[in-house]
């Protein structure tokens, strides 16, 4: 006999698919939601429709948005002139969150990945080399994840971008900002290294 | 200007309301619901809305449930003579998930604070009285929560329940299965050793 009414059962089953979230914490959840005012828990239900009926992606910079253009590709504010890559639309706001770059975007929608079966033609690097082809960029910053996947797919962009005039950069590796050497680990310590700056 | 596309940002928001889930989490989530089959998305937001449409309380016990009443007081195979006292439909699940226990269940849906503005008259005391009034209990287990506020609350019903010929008991205290001593502190041990059960 499940113990759980059945609809709070489904619920948790639900909620159990999100990632991070265990049966126990699933549980959690349902209950609150069976306890928050009706209209909180109608708003987040809604909410869900609404990314999947409302979001599509923008047609220049594959970022997610509402309209054909995102924000940042209608925005008059930014540098035209240089082009930030990243893998996924949420990549793209962590930098936006830095406001470290006042440039364009172009969102891969993906990394190549040989072992999970995805390769340069399902991300949208046709589109990027075509942007730059007849855009006015001088600098590309390839700001793809730095694991092997993602140094992997940079190389190969800037690969395709060799032949415009156009120069090609990647973030900067090293050890982070408020970490400690003693728990760094070799590959941190040797990008920190090779890339050492002068005081 | 608002990096999110609206319905991201919306649902971001949403899901930062839920418990445990922070901002980053939430902007996790938020995506993760954006990658997966619109299906599955939809099912998860169907299900939020269906958990409130479709629960009520069970008119014995206080159970959620669907029907009138909870699967539990439906069945025909349960000791209708113990009743075992609990604060919320979480804490009946968790006994039942332990199986140690075949009787009926009645839940209070809350417990007596007097600081959150809670009183015996927003619980499902009066209901409980009634039932043992009505009822052919043997004992009253009182499960409520190992705290001052559950065992207040244990006190106050034991109190109006004693005039029944029903044995009142609470659940066991003591050390955990699986602890540590070294760890447990002073009320755990304290409880333990006047509890203390012959070898």
């Amino acid at each position: 006999m499940d113990k759980h009414a059945g609809a709070v059962s489904e619920l948790v089953d639900q909620l159990g698919r999100l990632p991070g979230v265990g049966r126990k914490s699933a549980e959690r959840l349902a209950f609150h939601l069976l306890r928050v005012p009706e209209a909180e828990a109608i708003a987040l239900a809604d909410a869900i429709r609404r990314i999947r009926s409302d979001i599509r992606y923008c047609q220049a910079c594959f970022n997610l948005c509402e309209e054909e253009l995102c924000a940042i590709c209608r925005s008059g504010d930014r540098d035209t002139t240089r082009l930030c890559v990243v893998e996924q639309p949420r990549d793209l706001m962590s930098l936006e969150q830095s406001q470290a770059f006042n440039g364009l975007y172009h969102v891969l929608l993906g990394r190549i990945a040989p072992l999970d079966g995805i390769g340069p033609d399902q991300l949208t690097i046709d589109a990027l080399v075509d942007r730059v082809r007849n855009g006015n960029f001088s600098e590309v910053i390839m700001a793809t994840n730095p694991n092997v996947e993602g140094d992997g797919t940079s190389l190969y962009i800037s690969n395709l971008l060799a032949e415009f005039p156009v120069q090609i950069t990647r973030l900067a590796r090293g050890i982070t900002a408020g970490s400690v050497l003693e728990y760094a680990n070799r590959e941190m310590i040797a990008d920190a290294l090779v890339g050492r700056q002068k005081l």
